[in-house]
């Protein structure tokens, strides 16, 4: 990392400004605002291709220099964003074959945003010279502190396209991958159904197909999709690099987004940022219960919000420094509903992002804008220039209480996006899917007063007292060998549908859980994905959805169904400090965590309904996301508010 | 309006008939019986143009001379269609270019009906050819009362085309309208997300964008479409006013339809026509309560029928004149499920239409079809030709009751197809539409007794005492003129949302209610979209969906939110005679419009659910809905049915 | 028939594999293993085009003798598959013509299986190509008991296709049965809506039409799509039949399914066999209400099964000798949600099977697959090559108890491909589908006790005591005179909707019912399709979602609705031996059918909830589909079991 924002001797405090959008009269008065109000950093040009090259080849700089020097005059810094998620008119007219295509085949069209396949070479190269121009022109100007490259890659389902563009990448890929197409019919399993290939350009993307597309098929493109996001963001980062020395380089990644491996495409960063929208993120939840969707209607669930921080930290150093690139501050206007947030709701998700690690918050946007998409979309102004709730919270807001330092989590949740991607394309249970699974292990620890790094299952596990592991149902050898290795010195939790699939998506043959099975110390035997109808019962507690009965090779049986197909079977095993939970069961997840915590030293606390606990920089904040007042730790935390203790 | 059905005594009953789809000998049959049962008008030729003209250019007069000829005798009149619906199989196939293209694009293709674009002009060649011949032919034939252009502009989602007739007819329309890029740009707020154009030709229909195309030029788009359907309708009058003089011109338009602006389309009409089907508009109603859906099954509900009647009314003339050209007389057979209405259903929707300022009702259809894509949908007489459920009705039915006359309503209700457009664009919260915020001012209304015009912004408010505005979201400088001198003399009443756009879809960049913010008192301060499952208190009545708040002026807050983020905040505001309610809330609506109509000078009925009352020509008809009898204002009304009194 | 599977002593147990899924070293263990299981047959070869011609024209035998004669070493007989349901990837991207287009206009391409248009005249000789190899390399090999073409016509929505191959051919099979386009406008009425033609190259598919095509054509091309799959089986059939004389060919179609008609495909074949997959079809059945769901949600629910035992029983021979060709052994993959079969299910379903007239259950399949698509579908071996529960389950069964023989079906449930293709068409009731309908008469019967042979109205009904028509909606005069004909000697029962369509899907001109107005003694006066929130009552019976009435002719009334529109009016009609229902009403058509059977002189028992009782070759099988077990005549029948008794 370079000019990094974790230098500031507190968190800071940011804002979204698109001044391109409103009269200059308004800049240098913006500025001082913004400025008044405490916020140091001011994003800008996320959009602005069309106003910095409105004819080919023919820039406009002059009015982006006007704005950044004013920002200067004030000591402001700015955030500089390549523009390149909203190619302009005259390109796409230009060159329409840079548009992506949906599954469905239809040419996604400008009018909106995100209109280019990563693939293009055709945008490649456009995307390399909008960045090299930018970069040249205010790379080394003292106000721009770092850049944010492009906006939200794959938002609008836009990872993937199923034109030309890709399709013909997605044939190098893959003869650049397995370099026989014996290789490649072998590792898809392509005897299956006579899928196989004898020619490369018989190879078409895996869409439109007449029914389910092999799976193995649909996890090499996901994987190809998202390698192309990486090498698109890699061009960018390097030319970044070079034209503008000494300031960090970010991108502001989407909450529970995983259509790319953000880890892989977060490499060349210096550190992550991830938009948060707290009650969008609820509204849109698919597995948030609906009464849990009512009580945080309006501040967002606090776990939600808070993986997220926990993941995107973890994304490059899993102990602080990264940014909340955009905070709502106001109601969104893209959910099915958008309540407003709850008075203190700003405060808190400002004090939440802090204590989970990260160095900057950044607030969307300044003014709402008056325009176009996003007129009902707040800002820290509203239309007519008058501060908003989210502003007058601000302002009393004191980011002096929050100062850097590390987040000492003790406990390690593993997420693996290629998991992901199996696991939801094969769910054999529609009302399960892998963020649910992952989210039961996670809320679980959260309502344990646990603090958690969400890493990859290639990480470094060594510093961890315990590594729990809901859904890694892909287990390559590297993460296999990496994960015994964990269990040399931490506690080990896998949940159900572990290690069922191999590297290449198939099953292994040799049975589940591949090449874990010494290490779990059983096998699978069978798994019952019930309808949400059926329960079963296993010791007093419920199991619904999932329930995986095990053969015990030198394991022991923890816990046996008791009802059900699978009753006499085993449904929790330990071996020594490795435990395995077959069955989708909250209150035995909950009471097996909970043990699992106490016996590796990890302190645990009973925390109340709507109430967290985060630790960092030898502080802790209590968090009430409930609109009542609660008695914890001795304190009452007012509704929709928060206390920082000093963590003893 | 020239030979006008207005003339007429009392109600004209007519029927819909297809003698082309019966062998020629029940053709004298048919006409006696029409006669003998009280009916005095036939519409024909509806969708005829493969039997008008079976092969380009060669006509085929004689089966429809024939049959005017056979009515004539019997002192029948005829209300003729141009057959424009149905270009025939050799049109289509010699101008696959007249076909429309859905908004997935898709080309829509031949085999049910409405298959062209309004943009096309090769179509509109045809269009005007084949009215010529017709209004040639039979323009002049004394049993011609009048005509029927085209049916039912815009059905089954037709009014927008996405294919090249349109994209090039939208371009030219934009060029017209703004004459440079520079004004659209501006109008449309492109500098967001880069969406500028620099070029006419980059310009292209807003559909399949990536996420959301910008709302502005959707606005334009929508007008453009309009314009399309007014220019096809405004050619074929202009050669029936040239070719059949005395005759009156009229459309049949569909309840609850605003994909055009049917003011702007019947400018050029006699009178509005509009077709009545009373359970299919309530089963297929978004936002009709299940409860409510299910008491009315067999009925319909009193208020989604006439509030079409007050619209279509209002559209030429707002005291009387328009007629039902097609009126439901059995069961339907395009809902989810059609049941069959009540007894006495046919006469009580005859005579509501009769009050509400009808002056013609014609029934769908004289015999059930046999044959193709309604042989499930009744007419008067069955498959087997015995007299249906509701011919027998209609022999009971009395209209000579129904005499001419003014309906005198002093409560103007204002519907804008603009403001419709831009609030279901952009509804913030998916459980709120337009039309349901204005059927919640129209149902209290008539639930108070009072008799409504529905008029359009800019119409001539000088006679009203009371003029409400439930959702008039996009305000122009005309409108909020007009708004203004209303409020010189009447009571004016205001919904959430008013006055958030402008003419051209932006936000007021000096915040809401923009140009009526001097007008109302006060400037909106928050919105609050809430999930159906929040409910916010003022005053003892519940708040659901959406909530405004207002920062006042020189208005009075007459209610403050009492929970929530806006506790304490002014949810309705009053200045003198304009009254602002900011509140979705069913109870207070009702409460303050009682007290502002009797402020007004406006008598107001406690009128008993299923009830309803409708003045018309010095008379009042109390109408019960019901499927029991209610004894009202000293009479028994029996279920399903009406009782006339002398409007005292 | 020729060596048919009827000839064995007992019911013939057999297995789906795929050896080329698994390394050659499993074969002989495999087939060993088979044999020590009971089973004789092992079904081979499906989907192994690209195994068996990995090259155009470059056959690879050498795999498949070894697989066969391994087999053969161990007595064990091979079922052969032609693999035309996957064509390879060099055959699609030599003649992409040859794939299917959607209703949407979407091709379907490769990448899973069925990716062929039926229409295809390339793809036919093809079809023909490697059926001929395959049948003279295997047609007289002594292992080789029979054929199945193809796997599951009509799989993933593939029966009809939008393109172009069948655009042409649908255009040629037209004129074959028209001869002149005013037949064929006649026959469709398509005076209507200006639909008709005047050149056969004007006609289309119906896709894509603005609003509803028109039934008649929609039926047409039912019919056309029918007869395309039937000519592609015949000229297999055909090749088979010659080169591999001796052996039996059959088909394996699949539960409820009808978008072509099986009985016309059936026709070439020796026997009909069919995929049962109890869970699956419980999970994905439209009509079956949540807490049969739940209920049967690790059994099936017993009606769903049985009745495609008694189809397809009775496409061929309405006795006895159909094959379950897949029968499902744990969990599948492809629903919603996929329980584990309850312990007993295996048998309990291969019970069953037999006792309807199963000659042949062969179990899909032999070990689970560890690649592509299905790896999360059960098998009899695991991943791991342990056995499976269902394997444990096949191991105690004594299939010599399960002897060859007659089902003794007193009673025919009629049922009409066409007639569903209209029906549901049509439905008038988007609640009411022409299987619910169906079922609920077949399930009543089976909850009487009552054996029931499905089949065709044109069928041989001498041998019947009663004869139950639920939904014959289209009425042929061949079917009405073959109606008239079985009332001489049978109890006829129709249900609502009866005879309403001509054979050109027309309403019938003289009103319905049609021709069978004489033989049921009175005509459709109306009818009323309900909201599901509607209920009428009749007798004390409660009437939901559709009622019709009756003007008497001959017939007298036995039942009259007692509320709602047609209070008064006849419900149930019964003229003779000929008894007519109008209303959709199961505690009523209980009583009646009960009522009926007993008059026959069909015994009825008082079946207890989830008991069925089935009665073959002299035996009665008791079936107890509950979680409980059922005291029932004399004997405690345990949970998800079934006793054999002697037929007394
Ligand atoms: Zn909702
Ligand atoms: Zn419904
Ligand atoms: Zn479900």
């Amino acid at each position: 990392m370079t000019q990094n924002s974790a230098h500031a001797s507190h968190l800071i405090l940011g804002v979204c400004d698109y001044p391109e959008h409103v009269p200059p009269d308004r800049w240098e008065h913006y500025a001082k605002q913004q400025k008044a109000l405490g916020l140091t950093h001011v994003r800008l040009a996320e959009f602005a291709w069309s106003r910095l090259e409105p004819e080919p080849g023919a820039f406009q700089w002059q009015w982006l220099d006007q704005v950044i020097d004013i920002l200067h005059q004030e000591d402001m810094q700015v955030v500089l964003c390549t523009p390149t998620a909203a190619p302009p008119a005259w390109l796409v007219h230009a060159h329409p074959e840079i548009l992506a295509v949906d599954a469905q085949g239809r040419t996604r069209t400008f009018g909106s945003r995100r209109h280019y396949d990563f693939a293009s070479s055709v945008y490649r190269e456009h995307s390399r010279r909008i960045t090299t121009a930018m970069a040249r022109r205010y790379g080394r100007h003292p106000a721009v502190a770092g850049w944010q490259t492009d906006n939200e890659f794959g938002c609008h389902d836009t990872t993937r396209s199923y034109g030309p563009a890709s399709a013909a990448a997605f044939r190098a890929w893959l003869q650049q991958k397995y370099s026989s197409l014996e290789n490649l019919n072998a590792a898809w399993g392509n005897v299956f159904w006579s899928q196989e290939y004898t020619a490369w350009e018989q190879i078409q993307l895996p869409n439109l197909t007449v029914t389910d597309p092999n799976p193995s098929q649909v996890l090499d493109h996901a994987r190809f999709a998202s390698d192309m996001v990486k090498e698109f963001q890699e061009e960018q980062v390097r030319i970044l690099r070079e034209c503008s020395p000494g300031r960090f380089v970010t991108h502001n990644f989407m909450g529970f987004f995983a259509d790319f491996d953000s880890h892989a495409v977060a490499a060349c960063l210096d550190f992550a940022s991830w938009d948060a929208y707290p009650t969008g993120l609820l509204e849109t939840c698919s597995f948030l219960a609906e009464d849990l969707k009512h009580k945080y209607a309006r501040t967002g669930h606090p776990d939600l919000i808070s993986f997220n921080h926990d993941l995107y930290r973890c994304l490059k150093n899993n102990k602080q420094g990264f940014w909340v690139m955009e905070q709502q501050c106001g109601q969104v206007n893209w959910a099915p509903h958008n309540p407003l947030p709850a008075d203190g709701a700003v405060q808190l998700w400002t004090a939440q992002a802090w204590a989970h690690g990260a160095d900057g918050v950044s607030y969307f946007r300044w003014r709402a804008a008056t325009m176009a998409q996003e007129v009902l979309h707040s800002g820290l102004l509203r239309h007519d220039e008058t501060p908003d709730r989210g502003h007058l919270e601000i302002q009393q807001l004191q980011p002096r209480d929050f100062v850097p330092g590390e987040v000492p989590a003790q406990v390690a949740l593993l997420h693996d996006a290629e998991s992901l991607w199996l696991f939801d394309q094969q769910r054999h249970n529609q009302h399960l899917t892998y963020w649910q699974q992952v989210m039961l292990y996670y809320s679980t620890l959260r309502s344990l007063g646990v603090d958690v790094d969400v890493v990859q299952p290639g990480a470094d596990l060594s510093a961890y007292q315990v590594v729990v592991a809901p859904a890694l149902t892909l287990m390559s050898e590297a993460h296999a060998a990496n994960l015994k290795k964990a269990s040399e010195h931490a506690q080990l939790v896998f949940g159900p549908r572990t290690a069922f699939f191999t590297e290449t998506g198939q099953a292994f043959d040799k049975g589940q859980p591949g090449s874990l099975s010494e290490l779990l110390g059983g096998r699978l035997k069978n798994f019952d994905s019930m309808r949400p109808t059926l329960k079963e019962m296993l010791g007093g507690y419920e199991v619904t959805l999932w329930a995986e009965s095990y053969r015990l090779q030198d394991a022991q049986a923890l816990h046996v169904y008791e009802s059900g197909p699978l009753a006499g079977e085993c449904a929790v095993m330990q071996k020594g400090n490795v435990l395995t939970i077959g069955a989708h069961s909250p209150g035995l997840v909950h009471d097996l965590l909970r043990e699992v915590a106490l016996q590796a030293g990890v302190s645990v606390l009973d925390v109340p309904e709507g109430i967290r606990v985060s630790r960092r920089a030898g502080k802790m904040l209590v968090q009430n996301f409930n609109a009542y007042g609660v008695d914890f730790l001795g304190t009452r935390v007012p509704a929709v508010n928060f206390e920082v203790f000093e963590d003893t």
